[in-house]
This record gives C-alpha cells, sequence and structure tokens, in this order.
C-alpha cells in the first residue's frame, strides 16, 4: 500500500521545499494543495479516512506548510478537530521551517551545554524564537524573550513583534529594550544568547554582544546576509569569536534535514503522531 | 508505460478521496485539477490525446468528480464532446460518489431479491436517488419518486428538491405528500422503499414505516446520524427490524469500494468505457 | 534519487500534454503549478535548492509552459534569476510548443536541404515563425519575416501582429504585404517558404504559391483545417505538390515527440542546462 502524504499549504503555491525532501523521506504519493484555508480542512481529511481500513490509517498522514506559521497552526488544528473515533492519521506542521529548526538547534545546544539552570534570552520574538522558548523553559533554563531595538530594523518600518504578546500570554518573561543599552542590560547575565528576529535584521552588533562578558554560547536562527549576530559565520558550528562559541544557522542546515526526513517517516509509523515543537524535538534529540 | 488517470473536480480543491482510492486502484500517476469549469475541459483532454500514439490511450482516462452531481454531468458532457476520431479515452463519473453508492445498493438489493414488478418509493429526489430510480426502472420496478414532507426537515430550511422536476421530465411517476399521513398513502402497497433524501434528514420516522405492512426490505443512503430511517442502524445488512429487512448506508461500504476500484481498472482496459450510472451498474452486478 | 521536474505553466491549469509526455521520458515526479506568474517563481525554485546538496541538483529540473510565450518567456527569465552560486538547475521553455515545433522542423529542413545562402520567407510573425528565423538566420539562410495579408483573415478581425515589430527590434528584415499580389512581390525569388500563422488563418492560398516558380521547399505549422497552405495535406511529408516539396505540421509530429522527450532527459544530465530555442534546436538536429 502506498504511502500517501496530504500537503496542506497556506501558500498559494504549494512548497516545492516540503514536496521534495517528503519525496525523499520515502513518502510514494503526494497529494499537494495550495491556497489552503481552514475550512477547506475537514472535508480533505475526512474523505481520506474512508478509504482505506482503520487498521491502514498509518499508510496516510497530513503534512501542513506555508510561509505563515499562524495560519499553519490554525489548519492544523482542523486537521485534528476532523479526527473522530479509530478515524485519525498522523500529522506534521513545519510552516516557513518553524519546528525543524527550532528543535534542531535547541537539540545541538543541548547536546553541546548543559541546559538546565541556564539564563537564556533569545532576542526577536517571531514563530522560530517563541517555539525555541518553549523548548529551553522546558529544559529547565530561565529564559527571557526580547522585543528588538527599533534602531536595529535600519530603513525597514519598525514592526512591533506581536510575539512579545503571545509570549506574554504564555507565562513567558519578556523584555522590551528601546535601545542597544537596554538590550546590554537585558543580556548581562545569560549565558546562552539566541537571535531569533526576522530575515534581513542584524539584530546584535558586535558591540553589544562583545561587551556581555556572561555569554557563552550564541546561535543564530539567520542563513542570510546581514545574519542575525555581527561579526560571524552562518557556517559557524560552536566556532569560538571572542571566547564565545556561535551556532549559525547554515551549520544546523544538515542536522535539521535529518530531522525533517525522520519526522516524515515517524508520520508513517503509526496513524496518532501530532508532530508540532515537542514531538519534533523529541526526535531532534534522539538523532542529535 | 504509466497508466494516467486526469482528475477533472468541480471542487476547488480535488477530493483526497478519489486520489487515494485512485492509487489503491493501480493508477500509476494522477494529474489532479480542481476547480473545473466546463470550458476547461477540452483543451485538457484533448491535450492528452497527443501525447501517445492512438493504440496507447487505453493508459489514458478521466475521471469527473466532486460534490455537485450537476456540475460534475457538465464536465463529463464536456469531456465526451471532446473525442474526434480515433482520439477518445475511457472516462467515469462520480460526483459525491453517486454513482457507486446507487449502482453498489441496487446490485446488492437484486442479489437479494427480485425486482422485477416490484413496487418501489423513493423518498428523496437528489442525485443517488434518482440513479437508483433509473437503474430499478430498468429492472423491471414499478417506481415512484417521492418528495419528502416539509415537516421532516425540522429546523433546516424546507428546500424544495428539483429533483422532483427532473424525474418528471426523464417520465417518472412522482409524489408530493405534504406531510407523513400522505407519505403513508404514497407508501402503501411498496415493498422496497429507498430512503435518499439529504443528510441530516430523517425521511422515514419508526411512526411511518412500522405501519406499511406491504414493504418488505428499506434501504438507506445516509450513514451519519440522523439516519434517514429512523430506528434503523447504518451497519444493518438486511437486519430485520419489525419483519422489515434493512439496509443501512455502512453495510454497502465495502462492496461500493470494491465497485469503485474496479471501475477505475476498468477505465484502463479499453479507450471507450464511459462509465456513468449504467456501466458502472454493470459491474457492480458482476462483483455483487 | 528520484528525478523531480517544477512544471510552471502561466495556464490556469497546468497542461496534461506536458505532464504526461515528461512521465513518459523518464521523470519520476511532477510538481505541477497552475496559473503562475513571475513573482512566483523565486521562491518555488529556491526553495528547491536547498533540499538535496549542491551535487545531486542534476536530480532537479524546470519546465516551463502555458499558452502563452511570452508569459512563458518572462517565467523563463524569473527562473534564470533565480540562481545563484552554484544554486542552479536545467530549465526547459516550450510554451505553446514553440520550441520544440520550430527547432523540430527547421532541423528537418536541414537535414533535407543545404541552408546556407537560401533565401527564406517566413509568412506570420508569431512565437514559432520569430524562432524558426532565428534558427535559419543561424544557418546563413537569408530571412524575410512578412505580415499576412488583411484579406486572409477572412470573417476573423484583422490583428496586426506585434510579432513584426519584435522581428524588427531582433533586426530582422520584415515586410508587409497589404495584398496577395504584394505577397507575391515578397515571395517572389525566395527559394524556401515557411506559413507560421495562427491556427485558423490560410496564410498561402494555392493562386499565390503555384504563380511563384522560386519556391522549391515549403513547410507548415498549421496541423488543423484550415490549413496554412492552400493545397496541401498536414500529413505532407516532403511531398511534390506542383513541383514544390510541401512539409506538413503533421509530418513533424513523430520527430517532434522524441525532440521533445530528448529535451527532458536532457535536463537531468546536468544542473546547467537552459534549453530553450537554440538547446533545444541542438537536440532536434542530432535526432533528424
Amino acid at each position: 500500500m502506498k504511502k500517501i502524504l496530504i500537503q496542506l499549504d497556506t501558500d498559494a503555491h504549494p512548497s516545492t521545499f516540503d514536496a521534495i525532501v517528503a519525496h525523499d523521506a520515502g513518502v510514494d504519493e503526494l497529494l499537494r494543495y495550495g491556497g489552503i484555508e481552514p475550512d477547506a480542512v475537514r472535508g480533505l481529511v475526512q474523505s481520506a479516512f474512508f478509504t482505506r481500513g482503520p487498521d491502514d490509517l498509518s499508510t496516510l498522514a497530513v503534512w501542513v506548510g506555508g510561509s505563515s506559521v499562524g495560519e499553519g497552526e490554525e489548519v492544523l488544528r482542523e486537521v485534528e478537530k476532523a479526527f473522530f473515533g479509530p478515524f485519525r492519521v498522523s500529522a506534521m506542521l513545519d510552516s516557513n521551517g518553524c519546528n525543524t529548526t527550532a528543535a534542531t538547534t535547541v537539540a545541538r545546544l543541548a547536546r553541546e551545554i548543559d541546559l538546565n539552570g541556564r539564563r537564556v534570552v533569545i532576542v526577536g520574538a517571531g514563530a522560530v524564537g517563541l517555539r525555541a522558548a518553549k523548548l529551553l523553559i522546558d529544559e529547565g533554563c530561565d529564559v527571557t524573550v526580547s522585543g528588538i531595538p527599533a534602531a536595529r530594523f535600519r530603513d525597514r518600518a519598525y514592526r512591533r513583534a506581536g510575539g512579545l504578546t503571545v509570549a506574554k500570554e504564555r507565562g513567558m518573561d519578556i523584555a522590551e529594550p528601546a535601545d542597544d543599552e537596554e538590550l546590554k542590560q537585558v543580556l548581562d547575565g545569560a549565558s546562552l544568547v539566541l537571535a531569533a528576529g526576522p530575515a534581513g535584521v542584524e539584530v546584535l552588533p558586535e558591540a553589544v554582544w562583545r561587551t556581555i562578558d556572561s555569554i557563552e554560547v550564541m546561535a543564530d536562527f539567520n542563513a542570510a546576509e546581514p545574519l542575525g549576530i555581527e561579526g560571524t559565520d552562518a557556517q559557524d558550528d560552536l566556532e569560538e569569536h571572542d571566547g564565545k562559541r556561535v551556532l549559525g544557522a547554515l551549520a544546523i542546515g544538515g542536522p535539521k534535514m535529518k530531522v525533517h526526513k525522520a519526522c516524515v517517516r515517524r508520520l508513517f509509523e503509526s496513524n496518532d503522531a501530532i508532530l508540532d515543537v515537542d514531538g519534533i524535538y523529541e526526535i531532534a534529540k534522539e538523532l542529535a
């Protein structure tokens, strides 16, 4: 029986990346959908249930992707709401690569350093940053999610991250530094710092991070220039810069791809895996 | 040479059900199209003709699906109009499962009882009901297609079935009972009754069907609660209720799936099969 | 590793023809996109780069198709603009079959006659005609691209071909005959004439071409009635008509299909082939 993945993508054109990696992970057939809105989900998912017996539902799975993590989360909720009785299939969310990126990065850090009790600042409150924050809190870190000083946005219009509000609602500590001086105060005492700003924004200038003695490790989610952490390299794989080890975004590219494929394969091992941030982190830790 | 099925679906997102069953029936590649309007059909079908020689056209076929039977019928007409000379491919219509459901149900009844000369009332004049009516007339039944008393629609707005008009145009006997008392009169003398109302409408209350002594067998196209026939079970496979045998919608689920797959395979045995209600019924009778 | 072709089609529904031929040419998986606008291209192409290592990029390729050659050309430009560093994949443009048709026809003529120094008139300045003109100029022909006399458009509204302007911009000789008498003057002295008008327009009446003694060979891109060259047959494979050899559109159908498939296979032999008119012509000449 062919392994069939239903690719629900919230963008108009479903991702080539997710499709190719699915094939490379052993999926036999992809049913690809673009422009998915939440109200289309129930019909597409429930129709799939009645094609094969309840005992064969592990041969079907749902993938949720697209560039908007918020829309993806809504779609995943609808996928789960479509389940009833024995009728359910495994599903995974990785809109914008948010979960595989956050999980692989934290798993890589957890292998390298003891996370428990560590003070962490995550600068930038986008979807990847919030997911990393959640995982680090679960690992026993003392996490602060920090906004990005307005001046860091250069010629871009300042967009106040709604993510800080979300972080607060989830009970996380937040900080809203107005400028680099205030950012330094937020960072003071942190041993682990993650740069999780939007693409194109340098969130940590050298003049800031070099002055913070407490920092031991920094990780950057940004792969393209300008990087999130000035003066580092996207390929840094815990290379030292001024005594601080740096994990660049490209250094986790290989492990992230392994995690991604392992997750897709896991979808077809049962019909009840929901691979959101926690499930993906478990797999990332096994592979790290 | 790969067996390729062109899935023309009138819904915005092409059906997962039809796609998965096509793969399970041995189709190698699906070319899936959603939001198909009649004027897009000719180009898509004729383009396919010129890819392989006329001798290999049985390796290509067209599937017409979607939730609207009326739109599907229009699309199938356009598919047939696109044929010319030796250039034609097999095609099947099963929008909303109408044909496989009607054909499998009637074939199941034909195996169980002698249909010839039997008086039948079909309550509800949707696409499945009208297809069942057609097949039963061909089997020698004396069929009346009946509307549903307005009160049966409970809190739903009453939608007068345009299907009754269609049935009349096709020369079928119709009835339009105003209430359950009139419905009883319509049913009186019928030995076979089919509940073919829309999902969510109980068309035959126990208080009605229990009083009609002539009824021997009842079939219900509704699989979800509330069932079309009160006091029965969707799993009933000619189980007796008050001396009447009942065929529930779920009881034909397995046979319907077999018919569906056999039909898809049949599409690739020649390049000139048009599987609408009659062609599908022939296959259903072979399998029943 | 599966060979995956990303089908970017500028029509709302991606071509069945291109999809089926791609499968027949050995592509393992197609990622099919309809309604492609130029600004969607970069994301779809670049996302694909990061799925497999730079050494494996020859297992991925891009196909550009659809009924509008102009839109296809814009999409191909965007595909090439998405490349950076080692990140590129092979790509092919064949919107409306323009390149495989022009290349196969000219390659067939080049095998049959010595093109060098020959005077050629191409009547009609559509996408296929302009591509043929380009190839013939490269083969050393003295080419004139001619408009079509208004009267030839019968009951159709006369559409002045923007193609003549394009031909002029590209430094080609053009002619704009007002009627058949002027067309005869344009044709006088030509030994090779190509009918490249739009479908449904007879561009060369017998009364015109029979009077031009210099014509030795005529080719017609039109496969459907009325043909572009009156009094010939679409199946003519250099059959003589009044002492002139005629190459009909259907005669190149078989070779065109071979060229098409060879091109698709070529896409997967490296990651840097751009198969537009020249690249496709090279392959057509190898096969002719």
